[in-house]
């Protein structure tokens, strides 16, 4: 599959004439071929009609047939596998092992939105049935299932060229539950995007659905985004990426005349508490395999542990030269563009030249012709410095981490509870550990949307229990996740129907249970007729 | 019971210091003691943190201890509900009858939401079981299920002193999720508040729960609701209103430093569809029942139907005689509040001064003497005022209802599709009505949250089935109910454990499934262990 270099409106091309912008090989600065054009405010608004147009076809087919659309979505992927990850190799700079593992991650993940859709069962079905005798008055038969919402805006993200971005979990959870969607493409990996979005459209025209169901626009600037989130025919919007960027298209959604709900998933310090029987115990593999994690993909997951809280005393000093050692000889990092590999250097120096962190430790400086180059390194603090200064508890993307020793359990249960909202919390600890801090994790309970225990967080699955999201800024509503088959749930609402004949009422409600889901009759889970 | 009249800060009573006010009884103008006091910033300051303080022991209550609390909080209420409907009648003018079913609705609900805390199934429990041998890395386990946000802020409602008011809906559901609930009173039913609050208090103190568990507090205007939605310690608000009160505060939610979720419920005109086979055959039966429906509380519910789609011709000719003779004989409404009364009439006068609508017939004019008086008012207009307009299908809170005669299919398609969100739709028809109208129940379905087909939307079940919401302008959120078992999910959020010991995992993650609840184990729902 070559790369069309077009935004994708339903079947339509859009036209050579906004912006002209490239892809930036992160690790040569070569400007790659072919040459991407900003789309434009017709784009946009012919992107949200088809969508709206697509709307009632697509909301309205069985999920069985949502299931195979999402699977051929996922078999394309895999037959221009290799075009994409050497594609996306170029672009991100990140290893092709990582990205190999990213298609198949992004496969996945259409084939479990897949199973949910075919499965049926997540509409949340419930049957009241009538009770024409009840007094005062006759009791209605009242059945509900959650049914979509609209079109759905998705931001692609920088980190995952696939996995969150144009065919990643936003665009299959919100195709799994029925709503078109529209996707703007990160102008840093725009070929990826490209070459992902063609096989969206091919499947959609193998599946002879409308063409709205899926439209693709690049942008070298911030207006399509804006124009795209504030379109009275959008209904929600999925965006990973930074809290400054999430924060002013969150504004967006919610200052129209119809607000929307707006699920952005952004920084997060992902605070990581090494308690000190685990310490003790393993602590020089533990600080390996930290050290792992906070570099894995050169710093750059959401999930990336940054704080790690460290009891102080004879295990520590071994943990910390054991990170030391491997921090100092660690070679360049590049990161995924050159912006951020600046705004990395400037948070690294000034953290550096500041008085609230010493710098432990740093990693060989790069070659001066990676233009986005970076070194790890590696901070630590004092707890009262740390709880004085919200900002250091604040995302560092790249390579880098803050170790916070602490002296005694209450320093740690003020740590946790000083902590703004984050992904991830990890605790690493025996099972005594764990029942001496009981406190810690009932706070960090209430701090993130994922506790880790004696592993690291930069793994993060894709199943039925996962849950990738948190309280501010980690996310813009921490009643929901962007990853696993709960992140379905985002783009759907409640519908009731009162007194309908069975005849018209949708599958999922008809009393026979043709589609054989679970749902609630009359306040019991079953499968059985109702 | 005596009432009270203070704001209940946790245990503590508010200082009788700040602005006074009392109800006033809208049939006589008569104001009634006790007076009330508007709390200040200092009493909102205690009562969010004595719920800051409450969280983490509630929230972690069982689901049975929280069932049993919700129970005593009914019992409690039943014991005084002689007072409580007197108390209410002289605040509302509604009657007995219906504040009788408003105390039994309210008990309802209570139980309701303690059977959904003990049965336990409402948390999603999510497991899935590790793979310790999976290549190319170990599957970790994961288990998640929905815990509390934290302290919620309801704002009772004029229009249903018991039912959508202080222990209502919203606060059983947010109390059920382990949320401790301040209530800001609606100050048009002080006392009514007053006796409830004291019934919650007791309940509190008998059950040996954290005092800030529940706040009540009172205002003459708007400056504790203001606070209470802006206090960094709340989590999320449950409101019922108006649209212009509700939007104030749903941007001050938003816009906060954390944004947090805002559960607005508030204006709906719920469309009603009187398709020809209906009319035909029982018109005449309908435009009596649709009378009752629309002037039902003096037209003061969120679902009054105020909006009719009626087909042309002689069946519709003998519908509206109907129809004008029960509203020209119709003697005068009491509302809730002189203030209602006077939006009501300013309304009604624009409407019949207007070039957009004829006022077809009007009921008898009320007594001088009653202040919050109001007559029935029937409007017409024609279907391409109507398309011109967005005004005409704007809510008309009271005895109103605008008629509108069409002539085919089609233009009842473009009204439908025309129509911002509301609560509910109803359609009146045979079941070949409704079979030709299948493209109408299409597009109703992205425009409410409940259709009612043969029967009328002012009764709301409060059952696990109901949906009472719908998009914008009638909620905030589309995607969330504030009557029915479904109400508990706007106060919670998943949290997921990583690799946690069985010990350490809530009792709803277990192994063994100590409480017996339904859980999604690997992608299957079963109650067995894991």
């Amino acid at each position: 599959m070559s790369i069309l270099a077009r935004s994708l409106i339903g079947s339509r091309d859009g036209t050579p004439e906004g912006t002209g912008f490239r892809a930036v090989n992160p690790a040569t600065g070569e400007s790659l071929d072919p040459q991407f054009h900003s789309a434009n405010i017709e784009d946009v608004r012919l992107a949200a009609q088809l969508a709206a147009d697509a709307f009632p076809v697509y909301a309205n087919l069985s999920g069985r047939a949502r299931a195979s659309f999402l699977r051929a979505i996922a078999a394309k992927l895999e037959s221009i596998a290799g075009s994409l990850v050497e594609r996306a190799a170029r672009e991100t700079a990140l290893p092709l092992p990582r990205l190999q593992g990213e298609v198949g991650r992004t496969c996945g993940q259409l084939r479990l939105f897949a199973q949910v859709a075919e499965e049926g069962s997540w509409v949340m079905a419930r049957i009241d049935r009538a009770a024409p005798d009840r007094q005062p008055a006759p009791k209605p038969d009242i059945r509900s299932m959650l049914r979509p919402l609209g079109p759905v805006v998705v931001f692609g993200a920088s980190n995952f060229p696939l996995a969150f971005s144009v065919a990643g979990g936003d665009t299959a959870s919100a195709l799994a539950a029925g709503n078109p969607v529209i996707v703007k493409a990160h102008p840093a990996h725009p070929g990826t995007s490209a070459l992902v979005g063609q096989a969206i459209r091919e499947s959609i025209r193998e599946s002879s659905l409308p063409e709205g169901v899926f439209s693709l626009l690049f942008d070298a600037g911030t207006s399509v985004g804006t124009q795209l989130v504030q379109h009275a025919l959008v209904k929600a919007v999925g965006f990973t990426g930074s809290q400054a960027a999430g924060r002013i298209l969150f504004d967006l959604a919610v200052r129209r005349a119809e607000p929307i709900p707006f699920f952005g998933e952004m920084a997060s310090t992902n605070p990581l508490f090494l308690l000190p029987g685990a310490l003790a115990a393993h602590g020089e593999k533990i600080a390996a395999d930290l050290y792992g994690s906070f570099t894995m993909g050169a710093g750059q997951f959401c999930t990336k542990p940054g704080l790690l809280f460290l009891g102080a005393g004879a295990p520590s000093a071994n943990f910390l030269k054991v990170l030391e050692e491997k921090v100092s000889s660690a070679t360049g990092f590049t990161l995924l563009t050159s912006g951020i590999a600046s705004s990395y250097a400037r948070q690294t120096a000034s953290r550096e030249q500041g008085a609230k962190a010493k710098l432990v430790a740093r990693g060989t400086a790069a070659q001066s012709t990676i233009p986005a180059a970076a070194s790890a390194a590696l901070f630590q603090t004092d707890i009262s410095t740390f709880l004085d200064d919200p900002n250091l508890a604040e995302e560092h993307f790249g390579p880098s981490l803050l170790v916070i020793p602490y002296s005694h359990k209450q320093q740690l249960l003020d740590c946790a509870r000083s902590l703004s909202g984050h992904l991830t919390a990890t605790i690493h600890g025996t099972p005594e550990d764990l029942e001496e801090h009981a406190e810690l994790v009932r706070v960090l309970e209430t701090k993130v949307g994922r506790i880790v225990f004696n592993g690291f967080p930069t793994g993060v699955e894709v199943n039925h229990a996962m849950v990738h999201g948190g309280p501010y800024p980690a996310s813009t509503d921490s009643r929901a996740t962007s990853v696993g088959s709960l992140a379905i749930y985002r783009f759907a609402r409640p519908v009731c129907y009162q007194n309908f004949p069975d005849e018209a009422l949708p599958e999922e409600l008809k009393n026979h249970n043709p589609l054989r889901i679970w749902r609630l009759v009359d306040g019991e889970s079953t499968k059985e007729p109702s």
